[in-house]
């Protein structure tokens, strides 16, 4: 095994390989003359590529973990003008031996001075029954851990760990700046729900080897999880304080959370109804038509075409060269 | 004043009139001449009616109340195919002297009696975790006071005291029989989602002299309101069995709470995606549907035409004779 | 051949096969060498699987029935995940021989029975043309008979011999309760239409060896096809007893069979304008939606997953274990 | 009286009056002083005029007829930029003296001559089960005379007497001359069913003093009462000749009548499945549209403005000059 | 006439007046007794107010311009809850002795420095062709007067002289910090599109006494005559250079002019297809919501209730307390 | 080579080839057992076949163009329903020596035939501003050469050569006969439209060896474009006849042009607001859609089908034997 790594987005046809992957949905296969041989998805943090090992047997098949790591050793080759990796031995990989970073899609910013940045913003919030609040979510290790990992969708924008702290830190710098330009806005709500209108994520989404929703997830949403953890919240602030937390700070709060999809048809039971709601929902969106957008352009794999393939969340395909006039 | 009231609806032109009605929007205006005159709305439990008071000052006006009770002495009289009430004298009345259920529509059934059906049919529930939740609520005396005060909504049905009451009872009478043709049903679940899908109207809506919103209602909105205090009351039950609330059941009764309105559109955040929130949906919707449609029959003032006038939210007129097919 | 059937559902990879089984999409193809093989559906009452037949020859492939009954040995061995059988030997096999009621999907309940409940439920209804235009459908064997065989649809719900007698038999069994709880409701009226909402069906769909439309079916339809087919019984009751059969009464239940899809968009020309039809909307609704969802919590297959494949026909996936709080 | 109608559309501002008008909507009012006066509205099948009658008392109000004939005098005057009309005496006055046409809005087309036409055009038709059943229809002298008679629409297109005929030769001639450009077309079928496709709005709409919804109009819809009529209608063709109607021409006229509004939402239960349903689609729609526009451009008010007041039917306003380019 | 104006948003009832209006909507109408009397809207930039007079003239009703000034001596006076003014005395008066901007509603801001301002932000425009393409317009004199003194929009947001540069600034304010943060886009691009997004409306909007749209703004709208204009422009620019203007500048920047609505629905002929573009619409997006929730709640009237009047362009009321957590 | 063409259209399974076909899409694969072979696409005017080259070499993979022609020997079999052509030998083939006509989808209608029968047409056009504004385009042999050329779709309707013509055509010569039926219309205005509505797509689609979107197209839209066309030449023709293009035919030609769509969905910045607005738009859809349902009749490979395959863009399945009823 090389020491360097070959990252599957960087491979080309015809390279001999030695090195390990994160393996999936093996398959074993009857051919026509009645040899065995197995198909199976190959991962790291760049990207899939299939496998296919010839003259396999169900020991061979049995010796492949169902979601876990493999050493492989075999050649790529073009099919279908699609890469595929001819394997041509393996063996099973202890997980401590990796650097898991190499294999789980994960944000390329520093998590932690993302998180620091966050913080640094929300300290503006001068309003005290926010502060304490947001104080009840920031020192609660177990929810800051979970934070800083979660991605922000299984698909659209941000799915890679950290991806809620980044699009959450995207979102808040654009807060920040635009807060400037509309003085008669809340400001320590608005920061306040930049914070939390997503953090259902974490509860939403798993952050383990591939990113699927929770049952809870599933049946409740992050929506309605973000509103509850901050009715919680608040309940814990008003027993450490004596006093009840106001009313109207928390149905501001949650209203915002509530509404920041903006529309019903993606899951918000509330449109928006004070200004700092259309602020959120649209910077919201900003943030993450930014990543889509740019996100498919950069991988975008068709060279000799201007266009990205169709993107159906956004009913059209992108044009890859609007930075570039000459 | 006669002993005897005379309720709005069974009023003609050319009565006299000499007793209490709930004053609202009163209007002070100015006559061609320079004359002052009064306008207001007198309502009762039954219905609402112009009343007229010419002749007026300045402190006969500041007289009568904003939204209070009045004793007016007058006469009925036809004003464009409408009823309105020529007063020509009336003052102020306490309401300790009143039996306010003259004034403020209310259920013409019996709230205790539908209360004690309604707890009769929730004792099915054997699942001990929902049992003891349900407890919770039911031992709540003040949240028990105000559910039997609440109405379902603001128009759309069953807008009067006591009306989340009858309606949660009527979709509680039909889950009973339905649950009985599906026994792939979890019934447990099934009953203790009916009895809490609409607890949330009990703080959306005032139910005071006039229905409206409250701020909290409109802001946050009953959906998610009672999913918050299905999650507060879990916590409780936590607490006291020293035991987590299990999670599932959790889930699965928010979701049912989450999912009722079945669409989007209506404010569901998340759609059903259990058997029992196809029931739950359906049910309510029939038993919305059954009042809104016999109490458009009922009330139709339009003697000669066999339709009820448009309905926006049924997108349609209702004909008014399906009961009577010779 | 074995004297017990092995049905699809329950075969697993490496068994050897010599059984009957209905064929359809049968295709001669080319291998890389020149060689011919051919590629097959195998069908019984539980399922469907693919059958290969390698070494063919052109009369081989000619010897196979386009659709119908072929006797074939064999193994059955996993491809990419699904199973398939390897057809070593095959003939044709004449339908005189076999019992259809193993290849047809049917309903797992005893039709006579279900015939004779419904019976009895529209044995309610007192009026007297609404009895007599019934009597006109139950007393025609050839509508019976083919009632009694069609399915209520191609896929979406009950799509077997019988469903459609089973799907209307649970609409009548919810009708029926629910009528005791709303006595405002013309019980009569209602029940009738239970009956008719759906027979145009058996003149919509093919009940052969496979379900798909006629020509009629997908050209008018079976709402207006029921329509009509009421239109042409009331003039024969009319013809009978020399009067006019009741104009109101063959409008309602016309009307309710027109809007009992609910809105436009599922092809209803009207929307429900009596409290009737809104009561066989949801219930229509929610039997389906029970089939539907029980169904497809029953034969999912991937165990792992709490939730079922995405069923784009309810816009989500089902969560499996709503039965099972435990 | 004058010998001479003034019509209301040519009336202005103080001219005095002596000739009928059908009255209705007649509304008795007391004046602040307790005075009596009548508010009616007056009709001639160019407009409808307010007509108010001071010192009335409930003698003369009963004497004018709730929906019937009114010999007015009086003078007109305006009253917030509309005519009004100041009645200083009336007297109900007989329908038989009358001429009809006078009062309701008619075409101003020759209804015999346009009936010819249109049966010229028919007389193309080779086919002959569609010649029988379209003799089916044309021989039928009550429904002849109702089809006359018949408007097209309650208010969006050609409402008023004969309008169903002047529509349908509308669509009659386009289609004549369209089809020979699209030779490919089944032309005896698209006239067949240009002719049928509104003849239910026979029996949905009334025709007689004022155009509204029948109750069978209202629960069951032109689109279904057509297709049952044709179905009659073929059954007559079959017993007359011995030998079944054939199904196929059946079902594609059906089709045709219940497809042409194109769209679920505008109430067909069947989308346009062969190329001769959107020729009749589109030809409907285009001469519903003519009359629409042009008779919008031709009746508004508002001289200075280049714009029709909002049609909520089209979504926009109609510019009024594109007939004049210079 | 009191030296110093009223403004009509500062009345209240019982003040004597003697100043100048804008009035509109003139009507001479008759008393029962035969009496005239004149009803018109008066209107300063602050808003209108009904004005009636008594014992009117056709000679007082033609001294009064149909759209002009008019001073006015008379009393305030509650009607129904709205002010109104009686009028004493009229007689018209010169606009020529008038401030203007008392009358027009107009921009609060100072327009030259606004414009200042958007020139000094397109002044980072790097790219040439661009740059050049901007300063056609930009010395344009007759397009910069319009351009000043346009409304963004009819009633929606910025509906006021100077709205249209207001509106312009504020996107283009937000969109100089926002690509701070998103130091992938195209500035020059997204700052030239943001300053020619809307345009358009100079020549869609009249600005003179009313706003309304012109008729060449309602048969071809602003989105296209911008996209028009830049094609002249870019004309222009190459034939003063000499060289083909850049194909690629040009088709990105009409595309961001033409998606910049977003959607389809609100009038867009193509979706964003390019980041820049997303940005264009959130930013635009944002600033005139800010206007429309901010201005809706300074100038609801109701000061008891805690949401303005239902906006329909929202969907919703907006509450109006968000800046005040207190 | 043979010297008569075998298309593809008419080719069975078993027949020896030797001839030329354009060839896209090439791929070298690698077997099991590491041998190379070639997939590729061969296409002639009528239809495409998938090409498989056995043992292959990149040499020979080289060989072939990516997009150009190919001169083939081997042979055509059935591989799972589909024919394919196995290639024995093959070499690139000089376009020069090849009629193109062969091989790119074209009109079987006469081009300039066409073209001679639209200008006719035009002719009846008296309206000399419009007369000049048509001469511009006609007499631009650049845009009469790519409008004699263009497709008319990628793939709805009319995607060959010489479709946009054909298409244009066509609603030419039902707008001919439709305007004798309305005389109210503007004749003139109506049929520059139909000349102009779709011109822009001589731009918006190459009409290369392939139809695809240019950049231009995907990001501005053949709308648009048209608009600005006609902008342009109009601006010509003002500096021709030194006189201003006369305002109101601009911007009704422009809304023609824009709302031809007939609803934003599509596209349309606009909707009609003319008379003349909703021809075009129903006209224009007829020709679509004739074209569409009997293409989709003539080429459905189904013949056991009474229906061709289901249709997104109808949303439904067209039936094929309308024309025949016997």
């Amino acid at each position: 095994m090389d020491n360097q790594r070959r990252f599957i987005t960087d491979l080309t046809p015809g390279e001999s390989i030695d090195q390990v992957f994160l393996v999936r949905d093996k398959d074993l296969r009857t051919t026509r003359s009645g040899d065995l041989y197995v198909m199976c998805t190959l991962c790291d943090r760049t990207g899939t590529l299939n496998g296919r090992l010839w003259q396999a047997s169900e020991g061979i098949f049995r010796s492949i973990p169902t979601e876990g790591f493999l050493h492989v050793k075999g050649r790529t080759e073009d099919y279908r003008g699609t890469l595929q990796l001819i394997i041509e031995a393996c063996r099973p990989y202890p997980a401590e031996k990796l650097d898991l970073a190499d294999f789980l899609a994960t944000t390329d910013k520093d998590i932690e001075q993302m998180w620091g940045e966050l913080l640094d913003i929300l300290r503006a919030i001068e309003n005290k029954p926010l502060r304490m609040l947001i104080k009840k979510f920031v020192e609660d290790t177990e929810f800051v851990a979970a934070f800083k990992k979660a991605p922000a969708a299984m698909q659209m924008h941000h799915p890679f760990i950290g991806g809620l702290l980044e699009h959450t830190l995207g979102v808040a710098r654009a807060t920040k700046v635009v807060l400037e330009l509309y003085p008669e806005l809340n400001a320590d709500l608005l920061l306040a729900s930049v914070f939390l209108h997503d953090v259902g994520k974490a509860a939403e989404l798993t952050s383990g080897i591939s990113i699927t929703y929770t049952d809870r997830g599933q049946l409740v949403g992050h929506i309605t999880i973000a509103a509850m953890w901050v009715q919680e919240r608040a309940r814990q602030v008003a027993e450490e304080t004596g006093e009840a937390f106001p009313q109207r700070t928390l149905d501001l709060l949650q209203h915002l959370i509530l509404s920041h999809h903006g529309v019903h048809d993606y899951g918000s039971p509330k449109l928006p109804a004070i200004p700092e709601a259309f602020v959120l929902h649209y910077l919201d969106n900003l943030d993450a038509k930014m990543y889509m957008t740019l996100r498919a352009i950069e991988t975008d794999v068709n060279a000799q075409s201007a266009f990205t393939t169709y993107l159906p969340q956004l009913e059209t395909r992108i044009y890859k060269h609007s930075q570039d006039l000459s």
